[in-house]
């Protein structure tokens, strides 16, 4: 029952019906269901929705737990693949792009989806500075922001930029190793 | 006369004309001046209303010229106060909205002011690469959005994120020294 309620909300935004105008009423109707079956299970619009969304996205990581570099490179990774995604499936694209100029719908899924996966991340750096992985007077709200604003940039801000495989690794490695050259500077030596 | 041009636009943008209804016989009407006027100095409404965004923006950074570390520095605190003004002024922010929801206001924008900045800014890291500042192998694309991907996340993606003063240092600053521990962590002892 959920799933056919989520595929008729699917079957109206293919058919390219603005979000706008994607009413409960409308999704019962294209689902064959009764508009409570629908209230048993969402509050409203804004929560179906954000389900619908979530359902197409590609799922987020398992977090191998071997240590803050691996779980790192698996949160990346996940970023990278909605980017992927979203470029992939014009409708994920497009779904996006109306999300962000629907307040309310923003607000149900960065409340249900973008704030529990930076709770994640969050544990993940916290727990890496307590076991000393990182320095322990490391801020961790900027440090947060050095591994995932790079890979945000690119598979969000900048639909056009590369998304190579590797990149979430090279990332991590890189911003963990830093950019100091092997021998000094020709200015200094 | 360019001056009242522009502050004709500014006017109309206070009064709350989307950029939609803004044409330059409006402006014109506004500024008190001819049609012909404006298009003698402006190709179209496009390149006006860059040209009043980019009035309206702090200005540009003077790169200090003393290695890259300062001149990152400089490039990220222009962002950081490009940042501050969009929050600050009601009409900057309204207008950078609206801007990307035009695609071709944007596509004039990206052209003639976020290109260049991003042109000098590989420019930098080019030169720091060829002097030794940074390793020889090292993967530019990658180093620009290590560098300018944690700041553009904090200053645009996430309005409410905090722009403290030492911001642009330490991130610089974090990214050349990396991640790592100053002991090795307790799991590696």
């Amino acid at each position: 029952m959920e799933h056919a309620i989520k595929e008729g909300v699917m079957k109206l935004l293919e058919e390219g019906v603005p979000l706008a105008e994607l009413s409960i009423e409308r999704v019962a109707r294209t689902a064959g269901v009764g508009k409570a079956t629908i209230y048993r299970r969402w509050s409203g619009k804004e929560e179906l929705f954000v389900d619908v969304v979530r359902a197409a996205e590609p799922p987020d990581p398992q977090l191998p737990g071997t240590g803050m570099r691996d779980d790192l490179v698996a949160l990346l990774e996940a970023m990278r693949r909605r980017g992927l995604a979203s470029r992939s499936s014009a409708i994920l694209h497009n779904v996006y792009a109306q999300m962000k100029s629907s307040p309310r719908i923003w607000s149900a899924y960065h409340a249900s989806v973008i704030a529990p996966r930076r709770d994640l991340t969050m544990k993940v750096l916290r727990r890496a500075r307590e076991n000393g992985e990182l320095p322990s007077d490391v801020d961790l709200e900027l440090v947060f922001d050095l591994f995932t604003g790079p890979m945000l940039v690119r598979a969000v801000m900048r639909p056009d930029a590369d998304l190579p495989e590797d990149l979430a690794e090279r990332i991590v490695d890189t911003v963990l190793a830093g950019l100091r050259p092997v021998s000094p500077p020709a200015a200094q030596r």
